[in-house]
């Protein structure tokens, strides 16, 4: 295979061009929120953008579920495709590099890098699988602030910013650590999993729980639930779009092929959609990891035993932005209108902005002139 | 055991009580609208109530995906259980037996008493499996036809009933055979399958199809692809409800039980509750007639060729009422309303009742005071 011709590597205008991941490493004992202890962790984490001398323009960017560290820019010239919020995040974009210092870590119980169920178990030599301890989104949170405070000796974020499980963060990031962060941007999230969503993600822990291949969740790399773990992500990621965002992209539109193919082939273009986005996702994500994150979803419920939101809410002083969608239909404007009334009932300064956009949940990660607008100008004011 | 204490078996007030089905069994060939032949069929089906002697007062209904002919009354005085719809049908119900002589039968290519992917093939002596015909709504309809103009010598039916694919049925026969039928009650249903729709039906086929159970559909009885089918259930059983309803239902409250369960078990009573969903549908339904019956839905498509659902819908000569519920998220309102709005632009007699029930999908199954009102003066009328 030949190279392509060699380009510069400077950042093409607005983009933050070549990017490498660094790791940090913990390595004291790490108490989750369960009581059950790890013996240090890893996170893997990339920045784009200089720190200032004032060290007050950090952005950390929460990822969702199945997203991870690598949100701009690429890992090589060869690479087509660029991270996952490429779309926000680059010099002259909402969430400027020229201006700001942006760090994104794979979150703890992931499998991009960062320590989670297929890691290393450092007092048995093997992988943790099962014996990871049940992380939930706060363990993710002291995570990330050991990252910014011991590894990258950050003072304090200027803001943090993310969607879905990212917006979970957001919001403990502002109970947990209220004077280290100035602005919280939640976006497409819920301050607790309500029973529908839950469902789905019990549906998706079957499929894999129940495929033969996941022995228990002691599976050799690359020889996992892949069957499981693809219907998994198959139905996910249709909750994460919408019916007429569906519709307009697909209809019912027929694959092209030949007639004689059998009875159960795709024969809709939506079918080879989603059979590709289940194949594609089970090259790069592990099923233990999918059954710790998605419970950790399930489990986040800032309402606690009061029942009260603001009991957690009062806690936050930063100033928040919640951005809901209206074809969202994971996590309805509904979900994030109540996150910004509590806030606005316990007298904090928030704010919040529902989009139209008609892609459902995912529409944080598509092309949005109006989001980038809005988030720019809350950054800048 | 000991047997319960013997009771009369006249019916109960209101109920039609003991009921037996029987088999109309049609000898000769019958062509698939996709070409295909089979070499006679059995239809399994119940009746309820009595012809008149004008034969006038014949009601067929039309069962949905996972239904069958058992739509009212008990088989046994054992049973807990009562068919599927006898909130609707019985002695004094919106769909009274006193009056009407209802009739229900097991679609063709279902797996309760009918012809289909797991009966017999006479030219093999072995199941059908994937040598059965990819059976259409249109199929169903001419099968059922036969079984009551030949198997009950029926001149023409008063009216057809049914919900979600039962209601694709009811749409059908009044395209079909305009003047067998003087009325028509479609509910909870829609003249095509969108992209959303075709995409969680996919969904389900994929964890049977992948289930390395399912032999290429050349399983034995009983032996069959169970995990994929409890899979596609509970999947396709979230898309039957709603939000609202579950989180009223369930919310988040957890199951009881000892603390030492495993990671994975089911945490929140939302997802006990779908276990049992999976569980108890593998004990009663097949996996090829779940995978031939998703595809007869998701090639219904009245717009046809045309785009145009008039075109179709213009022959039509039964006066209709459609009924949709303003929480079905599968076939919401709009596609009810669509139905409707094309039948009044061909002058046709047609009305719409949407109701406000708050439990998705299947509200037509549930407890609906205002649904029967409406249903038995539709009726009457």
């Amino acid at each position: 295979m030949i190279d392509p011709p060699t380009e510069s590597t400077e950042a093409q205008p607005g983009e933050v061009g070549l990017v490498q991941w660094k790791d940090f490493h913990w390595e004291n004992d790490f108490v989750c929120e369960s009581g059950d202890t790890i013996k240090g962790f890893t996170l893997r984490y990339e920045t784009y953008g200089r720190l200032n001398p004032e060290k007050d323009n950090a952005v950390l960017v929460c990822h969702a579920l199945s997203g991870d560290h690598h949100c701009a820019g690429i890992h090589s010239l060869k690479d087509r495709k660029q991270g996952w919020w490429n779309n926000l995040i680059g010099p002259g974009k909402a969430l400027d590099t020229n201006k700001y210092f942006v760090i994104c870590s794979n979150c703890l119980g992931g499998c991009q890098g960062s320590t989670g169920p297929k890691s290393l178990n450092p007092a048995t030599g093997r992988s943790y699988n099962l014996d990871f301890p049940l992380v939930s989104i706060r363990d993710m949170v002291q995570a990330q602030y050991r990252l910014l405070t011991r590894g990258l000796g950050l003072p304090g974020l200027y803001a943090v910013i993310g969607g879905s499980m990212g917006g979970m963060q957001v919001l403990q990031w502002g109970i947990e650590y209220p004077d280290f962060v100035q602005k919280l941007v939640p976006m497409a999230t819920t301050a607790r999993q309500n029973a529908q969503a839950i469902a789905f993600n019990e549906v998706g822990r079957l499929a894999i729980i129940q495929d033969p291949a996941w022995q228990e969740g002691d599976y050799e790399e690359g020889r996992g639930p892949n069957v499981g773990l693809a219907v998994a992500r198959m139905m996910a990621h249709i909750t994460y779009l919408s019916d007429a965002g569906l519709e307009k992209k697909f209809g019912r539109g027929r694959v092209e092929g030949d007639a004689a193919r059998s009875q159960f082939d795709a024969e809709f273009q939506v079918e080879s959609y989603l059979r590709y986005q289940g194949q594609s996702f089970i090259n790069r994500f592990d099923a233990n990891s999918y059954l710790y994150l998605t419970k950790a979803l399930d489990r986040f419920d800032l309402y606690g035993e009061s029942g009260r939101l603001e009991d957690q809410l009062e806690r936050v002083r930063s100033r928040t932005l919640v951005v809901g969608f209206q074809s969202d239909w994971l996590f309805p404007p509904g979900q994030n209108r109540s996150i910004v009334h509590a806030l606005l009932r316990c007298g904090k300064d928030a704010t919040y902005a529902e989009l139209g956009l008609t892609l459902g949940h995912d529409s944080f990660l598509v092309h949005a002139p109006d989001l980038y607008t809005i988030v720019r100008n809350f950054l800048a004011s």
